[in-house]
């Protein structure tokens, strides 16, 4: 949770000095924005300008988010500050490709409303390789059946719901700035991300119910329930009710496997984001190739060159636009973040020590229950029971 | 808490399947709807279909959701997937009667804004029925001490106050689709909310106080004030704020009583879903025959037929009208539930076996804590504490 | 939290029946409005009174809720209903004469756009004069390494983010009533409240790394946080995104130096609203007088006597009235906040028995785990470990 707070702070501090520029400066060309640097408008401009930069600081930060459920348990918090002003960098450049009006995706016709690549890719991606330069928690893989132990069920699915909400939100305001045509983007927009995620939450507990022997686990309907919001990040305001459907289905079907995947491997993964946010936004990105079609609304929702999509009677072209995409910023990510946090762990080490790891930060860093803990020293110094 | 997600996920399934067609489809009669099943729409309806859908979807689901209170802790997850598919059906038709175009009850003049008939006596009465079907919880009625114990104030609190925000929302957003005055009737809805609501706080407290001899009994406020909100549902974009008032005091009164009668009547009922839903359900309905007036806003939200209610000098019609509507909703939603609750009964059962009952669906669906039970075996197969 | 409840239901109440009357009825002078008692609206006006009722209801209950944190654990129930009624006159007099159109403070061109004066230092001060008149709880400054003690650092950060997006509600919805250019403001809003309050977070990180020795305190990130925001009270739809930043940084600073102080003290401010409120509410209204400048948005917020800040080349004119209406309203609120809460304490005394603030209100009035605690005989009747 702190790090969540983290991500906000430093991820909207960063975005409204550089991030911003870097999107959506007009100055810039096909593969970097340049301009407005720790953003400021005139009477002019400054309601577009402003709305922009707030709708789009929630997206940047969100992809921090994603990470820090990789980096949970044993990073630490200076690193992750440090890190979490970096990820602003690594987001910022893909969102100019795909939303800035002369990004170069955008303007190959790619399709993306709600950030599929910049915010689900990015952090899914940055979270895996930041869990494999991480290792696993202590302890992690030896002793396996703790595994799919749920603190409580409650809170995960109040968790869920509040996502699922939020999703909506982001999903319907992506459509954001075109008038008169705008609620009905968002309305179809509703209705795609509705029936993905009761698609993707009734294929979650199937799975669960023949995997599991009759048992519901929840986190397969979590997992479903995101994985298919996640899969309908990009075609939101494209698909039809069918096709979000569908999407959400094979969307939670994806994930569902490679969260299992990803734990057979060894790759310690604590709450999911790999399979979630990685393997679904590419799924994402992909399944906009099936389901586009150039009409009165994609023409509102200014993209110019979309072609119509295979399940429209479209030919390769449009999935083939989509594939690029998803591998040019899985390249990106993986460079940047593996460059980055290297970068980190040489100047300042990203892992804590065993000692406080074993602690747990809330005594390390917040003090928790009265125990004082001191770097410097490495032990406890005070605590109320001696 | 896992209930809830099912409602969601398998209500927003089959509201989009055929609920939306019975409630809405636009070649059904007085009784039935026919129509839009699978819900789609092409470019030129799309706005109007999808919004509805999506704010229908939100009244189906939360019906659902009211009945799974009173079935917590002793049902089987597989019947109440099952049961949460059919009720959707229950819900559906009185949805029709009350809000479609051409529904039989909306053309005699019935005021329900908000749902009361389909959504909170539908959802109250069924509960009703599924708690006497199901019998109360093991143990329940022995050691009557325990019957007022609440695990976390705080929590309980919180989740009232989400609620009521969400009722703001509801009963705001219930005057949708009335453009120009559309606002208007939201302050208006708003207000009455507001006041319908402090005040039925207000008088749960001071009953606990009277009551329960000068301690202020937290389950008073939260049902006074939940008692309130339903009463408000069928009138909330008409009364005036000292007719909100009075409303709530009413409501709060119904509710708190009635569940003290439901607890004395050895009918468990887990969170008084029966007393807060169907019995202060149906004082909501009629008391719009108290407060309605053909103004030009009721112009505005089609409500052609309206009278005048008793409070501005009108007859008993209006009065008699909404008797009438609760009635036939009580009615059709007990033998519907009956009916459909006995057939999931027979086919798979509904009542979880004793052991799973004592041992918890924690334990038994969701191997909390990392203990494993095997259905089949009927035992616990593996525990961390052996 | 069932102080937060009473605040929302008897301050809701009083605010309907006087509250709304004295602040904005319509027949008063420049100190107290007059009219709209037991707020009801004809046809005409319907839309625009409701609206602000509502809105205005929510500042009400606010500037109570504040107060609230500073009188936890240890004052009597009764006693607290009775203050949250009292509370809203001393709320709308301030209100009156910053808001209504015939202020005196509004006509001297005062600028405070979403109540630091009637809101935060009304509440803060309240809360500070009753802290005092309660004095400490039992033992609480005898144990002084407990002070820092935090039950749930998730629990602590995860009410921050909901005040956090409450506030940009608040900030966002406070240009209210301004079509035309009202997104604009509201944008405006937005990004000053997000540059203010995460540079406020991480000023409070930092002063926590240096202070606590390279720890980090999650204390001082929310005071941080809110602190700034409060900060940003008076004048978000004006600052623009450098000089939220800055006023954000000196918010935080001066919460929680004036937080470490109170406490030095030996002041008994439980959640340290003194200093979140009443200190960086002060500094709120101070810093309006460095950022005002007229020009078409300030026209359209009807702040038609504005001049130019300190920061746009003015004199110290609007300093000088902003610190005159900071002084005023401390002023008014202590005499106040004594004159009534001493008149409470006198008529059935505010302060619970020690007995009863040992055994805590959650067993004492909502017989939390079942134990029953007779107020009369002032003993524990029964407990079902007995």
């Amino acid at each position: 949770m702190v790090k969540n707070a983290v991500d906000v702070i430093f991820g909207g501090l960063t975005f409204w000095a550089f991030g911003y520029a870097f999107a959506f400066g007009e100055d810039g060309n096909a593969f970097c924005g340049w301009g407005h640097f720790f953003v400021n408008a005139n009477e002019d401009n400054i309601g577009w300008v402003y709305s922009k930069f707030f709708f789009q600081a929630s997206f940047a930060t969100t992809a921090t988010t994603i990470v820090s459920g990789s980096m949970a348990e044993r990073t630490k918090l200076e690193a992750y500050i440090v890190f979490s002003m970096v990820n602003t960098f690594i987001f910022c450049l893909p969102a100019h490709w795909v939303w800035a009006s002369n990004g170069w995706l955008r303007n190959m016709g790619v399709v993306d409303i709600a950030g599929a690549g910049p915010v689900h890719i990015v952090g899914g991606v940055t979270g895996l390789v930041a869990t494999m330069m991480l290792k696993p928690r202590h302890n992690r893989f030896v002793t396996p059946e703790k595994v799919t132990v749920m603190g409580s069920p409650t809170n995960a699915i109040l968790g869920m719901f509040m996502l699922w909400w939020g999703w909506l939100g982001f999903n319907c305001g992506s459509t954001f700035g075109i008038s008169g045509v705008k609620w009905v983007l968002a309305a179809r927009s509703a209705v795609s991300t509705v029936t993905a995620s009761v698609a993707g939450g009734s294929m979650g507990l199937m799975m669960s119910y023949v995997i599991k022997q009759r048992r519901f686990d929840i986190s397969y309907m979590i997992n479903g329930v995101l994985g298919s919001l996640v899969g309908i990040t990009a075609n939101c305001a494209i698909a039809e009710p069918w096709e979000g459907l569908l999407i959400g289905i094979v969307g939670a079907l994806i994930t569902n496997l490679s969260v299992e995947l990803i734990s057979k491997l060894k790759i310690d993964d604590p709450v999911g984001c790999v399979g979630t946010h990685a393997c679904s936004g590419v799924w994402s990105l992909l399944s906009a190739g099936l389901v586009t079609k150039p009409d009165n609304l994609s023409e509102a929702m200014q993209l110019h060159n979309v072609r119509q999509g295979l399940f429209h009677g479209g030919d390769f072209y449009q999935l083939g636009i989509q594939t690029l995409a998803a591998l040019v910023i899985i390249v990106w990510t993986i460079v940047n973040a593996f460059f980055w946090l290297k970068l980190i762990d040489l100047a300042i080490g990203i892992r804590v020590p065993l000692k406080e790891e074993l602690l747990g930060a809330d005594i390390v860093e917040h003090a928790v229950g009265g125990v004082i803990y001191s770097k410097k020293a490495r032990k406890i110094v005070y605590s109320p029971d001696i």
